[in-house]
Order: C-alpha cells, then structure tokens, then sequence
C-alpha cells in the first residue's frame, strides 16, 4: 500500500470540501433555509428540555472540576464551559431525551445535536452572523449524510451513526463555519473521523447521548487543529484504510460527491413527534390513532399486535426497562405507554413511567412482527379487546418527509420543551429571533436567550 | 435482540472488571515490577524527546486556548492544562516519534502512550504512590491486550490499535487507580470503548499520534464519568453489537478474561530502539549489523535486498516520505538511512533526512519481498555492491520479547532522550527516582522532575 500522502493530490475528499468550500447561502434553497430555521428551533428545545435529565447533571459535575475558562455557554443551566467542553455537554443535552430530529435518508443520523452542538460553541469565539451559521449547518448535513452514503454497511455493523457520521458532520459544519479552504477542510474531516466512534451495545444507557456530545466535541477539536495546519490523510473517507472501508463492509465512495449541489440534505430532515427511538414512531402514531378513534380500556387489552420494520425489533427490543432511558429503546414500552397515556413525550419515558406496574403488565400483551416489506416509517397495528379488533396502518409516521410536522407543530414543541426552563417569555423571542434567522447579525443574541 | 442492562447481571466484562479491581502490587511478578519501571522510564523519554515536535506545539495552541484550568503538567513544556488535556498532549508526545514501546502479544499496542498519558493525569489529581500507579499501569496492559485478543480481525480492519484499543486501556488503568469497584470499572471500560477511534489511513500524518493523546483523554474522561456514577452497557466487549464484533470480523470474547492472572502482560512489553514502525526493526538491525561488519559505500551499493514479513509493505510502504512522520512509514527510507548513517534514533526520520536526496537515491535501490513464513521480528537482508554479496538473517530484532533491550540500554535511551530537554542533572535523578518506584510516597516528585 502506498499511501497517498502528497498534499497537491487531487482526492475524492478534497474534492468535496472544495464543494463545501464554495457553497454560499445563496446556493441554499428556500426549503433548505426553512429546515435550518426549524432545525435549529427545534434542537434548542430539545437541548433545554434536556439539560436538567440525571445524565447531564453527572456529566456536569466532571466537566466542571475538569473545565476551567468560561468560554461557550452550556444551554439551560446558566453556565459556561471551555471551547471543547460545552460542545461534549450541548451535544449530549440535545440528544438525551431521544427527541432530537433525524435524517434518514439512507442513514439515520441525528445531525443537529452534534453539529450544532459544535456550531453554538464556535459562535461564542467570534460573532457570527445567522446566514452564517446556517451555512455551516447545511454543510454539516451534506457530509454527515454524504459520508454514511459511502458506508452502507455501518449501521448493521454496530455503530451509532450519531457518533461516528456525527463527528464528521460536527467536523466539516465547524470547519466551514471557521471557513477553512479546502485543504484544511479535508484536514478537519480526517481529524474528526479519526476519533469517530459510538456503540450500539450503549443503547439504553447514559453513553448514548454521550456519543453525540462527543461528536460535537470531536468536531470543533477538528476544526481547531485544521485551522492551524494540523494534518491528516488527504482521503479520509475512500482511502484503503480510511473511514468507509473500515466502518462497513461494503464501500461506496464515490457516494461522496454524487450529485453535489443538487438539493440539499438538510431540506429532508425530520423531526420527533415523539421522545424515543424514531423506529418507534409509525407504531406510537397506530397506537395513538386507534385510542383517538375510540376509548379502550388497557386493563381489558387482550393484545396489541404490531407488524413492523426489522429494525424496530433489532434497536428497540428491551423488553424490562428499568430507567427512562432504557425504556426509549423498548417497542413494548412505546405501545403499553402510548395506549395508556395517548401520548408519547418526555413524560412516557421516564424512570418512574419505565417501573409503573400498570404499564409493565400492558407490555407483556404487546407481540410485535417483523416484516422486511415495510419501509421503516410504516407499522400495522391491531389491538385485541375480548372479541372485538381494532386495526390500523400508518402508511408514513408524523415527522418524517413524507409526513413532517407544520412549523406550527414545530413551534409547539419547541415552547413545550423550552418555557420550564428558562420561562415562556423567552422560549417566545426566542421563536421570534430564529424566524429571521438569515437577518440575523450575531448568534449571541440567540445564545443569551436561552442560557 | 434484548440487551442485557440489568445493572445485576454478571457478565463477562464484569468478571473481568472484578479481576482487575481485586488485583494487589503483591500479585504482580518481580518480572511485571521490572517492566512497569522499564516502561515508566522509557515512556516519559519519548515524551521528552516528542515534546518539541511541531506537531505537539501546533496541538498546544489550540489546547492552551480552550483548556483553563491548571490541572495536570504538560511533560517538558513547563505548562500545566486541565485534567482532560494534559493527557491528550502527553499522549501524543509519547507516540509523535514512534519511539514508544510496543507490545506485540497477539496486538501490536503502544500501551503506554494511552495508558501513561491518563495516569500522569489523575496523579496529579490526588497524591498516588508509586506502588499504585504501576498496579494501574500493569492493569491497562492487562485491558488494552485482553481486549484486543477478542478482535483478531480488529489491525486487519483498518484500525489504529493504539487508539482503540489504548482508549480501553486507558479507561481501565484509570479507573483503577481511581479505586473503582467492579460494576464502576465496567462503566469505565464501557465509556472508553465506545470513545474508541482511530484510522490507518492516518499513519505518517499528525494524526496518528493524536490517536494515542486521544485515547488518554478518552480514559480519563470515562474513569472520572464512571466514578461519578454515569453507566454504560455490562457487555462492552462481548456484546452482541459491542467491541469484539463491531471492531473484528472474528471475535473471540472469551479471551477477555482467559487465564487471568497467570502472569501478567506487561512482562512481555517491548522498547524500541529506533524511532519508527516496530515492524520495520529487524530490517534495520539486519543492514546495520551488514554495516558493522564491514565497510559499505553507500554510493556504490546496487541493492539492498530484504525479505520481511508481509504486514512490513502493508504498513510500511510510502515510497517517496515528504515528511519525517511519513518517513517512520517508509521501508525504503529505514533501511537506506540505516545503511548512510548506521543508525535509525529520533535524527534519521527527522524532515530533513526524508528529503534529503541521498538517503532518496538509496531508496530507490532497496528491493523488499514479503514472506509469509517470518515472523514479525525477523528479517533477511542482501547488500549487493558489485559482485560481493552481503548477507544475514535476524531471528529475533533488538527490543523484542525475545530479544530485549537491557536495563542499561533502556536507561541510556532514557537519557539520550531527556537530558536535552530537562537536563542531564534532572534526567539522571529521574533514572535514580524511578529505579525504586514501587517505594515512592508520591508521584508528584517525579513529575516535577520531568516538567
């Protein structure tokens, strides 16, 4: 193997940074600029309803003895951390609840919370303007996704994609935000990728969330040590030993630079209705509209029967939650939770709700299937009460791109999550300012709201 | 798949874990007790030597603007950065040189980059004795090589061991000395293993010294969460999407805990004594013993012929360094200027020799074949200089578990290394400080030694 060290190559991956080099705001289209405006509402709120859960708290406490000049604020807890440390904590806040939004176009990726765990971090070292930001946003879209394209192989293999594309993601967003040139952005890819990790076998505990927080953190150290000439392959992605051969089995590099420019990945992001594991979310929407469509009595629940994606069964089958946290990831406990409560947000998915016995026992009649011919946003359900039957098909759960939430659902849920923490007259502005998020002169404005 | 996250549970990690946490200094073999002095001395020779790289001062401008705190020295710099950055540079220092030791028990790991880099750390946390800090330093070797035996696909991969696996390794040693029970420690092992990166295609890059800082950092970071109570999986290795499958094509967990106890890995450690790839050393001790002998004049040398072992053209195999990084990557490089200078130390792989064009020249005459029938520290060599022919074979290269550096030679290297940078004085007390480790009250003694 001869490496391909010399820095004049022409690669694959630089190829593409010369792309996300040259993008500007006005190359996005109005659609991908809403998705900005929404993606960035919506990942506050979900970072703000976060970041008092248990598991922020603990990592807190290490940050705080670790940490020492007060650089980048930790969103919702009035404080302020070092460059590479903030980011570890807003990433993970972001994720924790599992109601961040997810792309899943080809890969399922939750891109806001690593990258814009990077970008707020960043935009509190030198002002930066909205359009900016949302620019390096997009862009964080386009290599996170882009990279999962070139390793189909990578999510059966065991990794969370948030960690792994995340940290490239969170290190190319960074990068263009520090508008690197192309070389230096491919220095940021490699440096980010090179420190990209995150187990599925972490499901269910504190460490899940903690991968995105370490993407985000990854992705600004990258970007860093890129700005100052810090070096690495020149092909990250494709080389033979680089990022898409060895995290799949199957490689498609060329997948990196298909069709650049031509849309933009962040236009089809999607957003959770609900605070779990988006698997889940065709199956909550089936439980859900039944119970709307007539009352049911869960003690007299005979079965609730469920036909579903693969995958639902492989990421979501614990069966005993014992924590909150566990309970995001258990297909039983979706159904039993949603069927009772008619609901399934933060409140269906904490320690308290994961032990409740009344719910335990309704998990047990929960008998899921397993059907490869349903895309992963569709669920059959059927509910048995003594002899009657009441069946459904969600052909495309809420928030995913063929059926989104309006921006009025976005709003919602942004307001829901943010005004117990920093109080409904700022979660309002807050709406407010990320309205005209293009117009917008510094972040900082924002970052004050919502400290 | 139904996780197992029953904090009860007792899993093959855990058995491990409780290995490690009710392992006492009085279990350790006079052998480990030599190794772990050997290894202390040699390692923070390296860092010495590395800590003037340009790569670990383009690293300290961008940690010296993000990190606060004045936890934790920075070895040679006269600086301290907080707890989680000191390792990441003291890591990367260890390793910029590829001078560090290695231990090839069925991995090849540069234990002591990871492993050393977070306890300097956490020793100056707290006071530790001498006698606990090579207990935990014995301990990482025991995670760092365990873990990797359960991946035997895992360098084959495309993995940078000394990342992963020295992410683990770090964890564990860490977590040890912080006294952590077993349920605590398998967190430790769970939040380093899924921090785990590191890719190939960086070799010859800056990147892949970055690996072994990172993964300090990364154990660290985990030891401190999992004190704290932040859990993460019971099965991080053995899982069904855990390290050994995820990492490996082939796993065998169970070689995780297989004859615990039964002498200790650490006693097999290898130390380099040249400053590149460990698989390039027996070629290198091959044409430097063909030089002893007798008189070559490079100039008229026609070929240097060699016959290695395979993985010697796959990890080796940059053909034209532009670099000193590269050229530690460089077959041709290490055995033209072996035979130029009759040496391979931190000098023959600096920038200047690998550009230097007639060390270039040479290269281009070295002629190697891979033979899958040597073993990785053996090596044949042939100089052709007109019709003379000058051959030998090395059974065993200089610095091997079969063939090792003595005391003397370590702590001549030891010296070479530090005096220039701490001075002779300073670097003589740190030999005679180390010497009787196991009785030290304090490891702050020999930090500020070597400051």
């Amino acid at each position: 193997m001869d490496q391909n060290l010399n820095a004049e190559a022409v690669t694959l991956t630089k190829t593409f940074c010369a792309g996300l080099a040259a993008t500007r705001l006005g190359d996005l289209s109005v659609a991908a600029l809403r998705a900005a405006r929404r993606g960035v509402l919506d990942w506050i709120g979900c970072a703000l309803a976060g970041s008092g859960h248990k598991t922020i708290t603990t990592l807190l406490d290490v940050l705080q003895e670790t940490s020492g000049r007060p650089q980048a604020t930790v969103l919702g807890r009035n404080l302020r951390l070092g460059l590479l440390d903030a980011p570890l904590a807003n990433g993970q806040m972001g994720h924790v609840l599992d109601y961040d939004d997810t792309h899943m176009g080809g890969v399922v990726l939750h891109t806001s919370s690593p990258v814009l765990g990077a970008l707020f971090a960043l935009a509190e070292r030198a002002p930066v303007s909205g359009a900016d930001f949302m620019l390096a946003y997009a862009m964080g879209f386009e290599a996170g996704v882009r990279s999962g394209r070139t390793a189909p192989g990578h999510h059966k293999g065991g990794w969370h994609l948030t960690g792994t594309l995340g940290s490239i993601a969170a290190g190319a967003a960074a990068g263009k935000l520090l508008r690197l040139d192309p070389q230096r952005l491919a220095y940021a890819m490699g440096i980010a990728a090179t420190q990209a990790g995150g187990l599925q076998q972490n499901r269910g505990t504190m460490c899940k969330s903690f991968h995105a927080g370490k993407a985000a953190a990854n992705g600004v150290l990258a970007a860093l040590l890129a700005e100052r000439g810090f070096d690495s392959t020149q092909e990250i992605i494709e080389g033979e030993k680089g990022f898409c051969r060895t995290y799949s089995d199957v490689a498609e590099p060329e997948r990196l630079t298909e069709d650049f420019g031509n849309g933009w990945l962040i236009e089809t992001n999607g957003h959770k209705p609900y605070a779990c594991g988006v698997v889940l979310h065709p199956l909550i929407d089936a439980v859900i509209a039944i119970r709307d469509r007539q009352a049911i009595d869960p003690a007299k629940v005979d079965e609730i029967g469920l036909r579903v994606h693969p995958l639902v069964l492989s990421i979501t089958g614990v069966r005993e939650p014992a924590t909150g946290l566990q309970s995001k990831f258990s297909m039983l406990h979706a159904a039993a939770a949603a069927l009772i409560d008619g609901a399934a947000g933060v409140a269906q998915f904490s320690d308290a709700k994961a032990t409740d016995p009344t719910i335990a026992a309704l998990r047990r009649k929960v008998k899921p299937v397993a059907d490869e011919k349903l895309r992963r946003d569709e669920a059959y359900a059927c509910i048995a009460v003594g002899k009657e039957r009441h069946e459904i098909h969600i052909a495309h759960a809420t928030g995913t791109a063929d059926n989104p939430m309006s921006d009025k659902q976005i709003e919602g849920k942004f307001l829901a999550n943010a005004a117990p923490v920093i109080g409904a007259d700022r979660a309002r502005r807050a709406v407010d300012w990320v309205g005209a998020l293009e117009q917008r002169a510094d972040m900082h404005e924002l970052i004050a709201l919502v400290a």
